[in-house]
């Protein structure tokens, strides 16, 4: 099936400069990055002064610049990896894409250079198929088709809201999980991207990930926070709270969501064993989680995605604010960054 | 993760004889097949005499032994892939794997011979994920793991009941979308198997599919049949129907079902042209079929998998049966299979 064309300038690369030195990570990504426009967000906990090469079109913004745009408030933080939910909050582009700066391009398996860029806008840009599920992967990919028994009526599918992708090398694993495993790497390139259906759960990671910002931008937030959070995606949570809260968004508006291709290659960073005594936390935490976003469901009144946030927001609230004060935190979070989003967004 | 060890003799392999000389089939097959227990269904409407070279450890079955077995009753029917179901019924192994008699050994990437009945073994003896989404497949794959946030009381998993494998070179398509492209070849061989979520539908290609005789045999019957099926797949839907049947007794039960590897090499056969005329029937009782199937809940007082079948059976006559009378007599056949089932199973 053809693909839909996208022009450059519909698309935003945010980066979260979690490292100041942004050197080698944009020189990796120099050949797939350049004809893009980067918004690079410096972690407001770093002092050092950002380091990026020539030839690149970019904004960039600091801790002085979320301090002038969210004002006094504090119950929305940009700080680590949720930092990259400033650029979100500022484009005005169709598509977002994020990549964490630990990650390089990877190859396929022919030994090609992948475009995740490409991959990513193809799979937003292409439909998606929620409602029932297609044995030989996503039907619109060259070379596939939907298989024998799947209805025509479902064959021109919908809009694809979120774009997940995968890692090679070091995979997002927990710390629990690497630790007992300290040798375990993802060498596995499955060639493929799905839609995930309807009503399933799964876990987004926020390292490699795009979204179209008209569909679904107010679900992708910042909101769920550990106390003890540090600057290791295996001391966090809050991509994959924001992936459920976008999916459960996706199922009511009637976007789908794909996961698969494209892979980046994941450096090591950190150590797994001393991440262990902060993880438990988020861990111990997915076990109330998982099972509130799979029993959620919206209102019909919920007709955009500042409203579906509002009403997941008010049940956070309500049916697990009594377990942890996390989850006061994060529904108070989730209203005002909605809050936010009206505000940045109807500025021009 | 350790796979479970599974002995040659819990696994029957089940063929439908649609050309009475196996020669060329079994010939391609025979490193893989040997050491298993095969049951070979003549197709009943054949009169040649079935050709199978030595070496096997075969029984086979013909027109005049189904006619013994399942008596004057007409409800059920065996002939052209159907003859199958009969190999079902009479099998007294854990497992039953089945592959249509136009598909070979398939090569993987790195150029090796698929062994596909290891692969759907290892598929239905590791558990099954189907309530939240592992974007990094089948974690219980090697070097494979669950990824971060999946929770960890999920990850035990549970029963794999359905093995779904697929084919390269000719897709399992349907003959509208074969004609239409008359090229299309599926030539990608993705490395992967998944879980599909709990409550997610989707078309099983009977083709190329193994399954737990145990948990859910009753539910892999011969119901669903065309009034001018013929003897090319895409004149058919009867797998696609049993396939939603198992997975909504899999949804109910709390198995699980996988898709993916193991691939098989489809040749040629048919014209999808001439096939087309007979095909529409099939292609519009699937819009009604999908949805029916991904409403169908059952009572919490369905124990097992014959009682989960009567009470499709009902939902089925009493809801599409006014529609369209294939479904009044797929209902009729359902009932008449179960009954067939407990019969057959209980006689020594």
């Amino acid at each position: 099936m053809s693909l839909v064309s996208v022009k450059d300038d519909e698309v935003d690369i945010v980066i979260a400069a979690i490292q100041p030195d942004l050197t080698s990570f944009l020189e990796e990504w120099r050949a797939v990055f350049s004809r893009f426009h980067l918004i690079i967000i410096k972690d407001p906990d770093h002092k050092e002064e950002l380091k990026i090469p020539g030839g690149f079109n970019y904004d960039t913004y600091t801790k002085a610049d979320i301090q002038r745009i969210i004002g006094t408030s504090n119950a929305v933080t940009f700080s680590g990896f949720s930092c990259r939910y400033f650029g979100y909050l500022l484009s005005k582009k169709k598509y977002i894409i994020s990549i964490d700066d630990d990650c390089f391009p990877a190859k396929d398996n022919e030994g090609n250079q992948v475009d995740a860029i490409s991959q990513h806008i193809n799979n937003l840009s292409t439909p998606a198929t929620p409602f029932f599920f297609n044995t030989l992967y996503d039907p619109f990919r060259k070379g596939a088709d939907f298989v024998r028994g799947y209805p025509f009526s479902l064959r021109s599918g919908v809009s694809c809201a979120l774009s997940c992708g995968l890692c090679l090398n070091l995979a997002d694993l927990d710390a629990p999980t690497q630790a007992l495993k300290p040798a375990l790497r993802n060498t596995r390139y499955v060639d493929a991207v799905l839609t995930v259906p309807a009503r399933a759960m799964m876990p987004l990671s926020g390292i490699n990930v795009a979204f179209d910002r008209e569909l679904v931008g107010p679900a992708l937030l910042p909101s769920f926070r550990l106390a003890k959070e540090g600057k290791f995606r295996w001391e966090t949570v809050e991509d994959i709270w924001t992936g459920m809260c976008v999916k459960v968004v996706c199922d009511h508006m009637g976007y789908g969501v794909k996961t698969g291709l494209p892979y980046v290659w994941r450096k090591e960073r950190g150590d797994a064993v001393e991440s262990l005594k902060k993880e438990w936390e988020g861990v111990k935490l997915m076990e109330e989680v998982v099972p509130f976003f799979q029993s959620m469901r919206l209102s019909p009144a919920a007709n955009t995605a500042e409203d579906c946030v509002v009403e997941i927001a008010a049940a956070v609230k309500e049916q697990l604010g009594r377990i942890d004060p996390v989850f006061t935190r994060a529904a108070d979070s989730m209203v005002e960054w909605v809050k936010l989003w009206k505000t940045v967004t109807t500025q021009t």
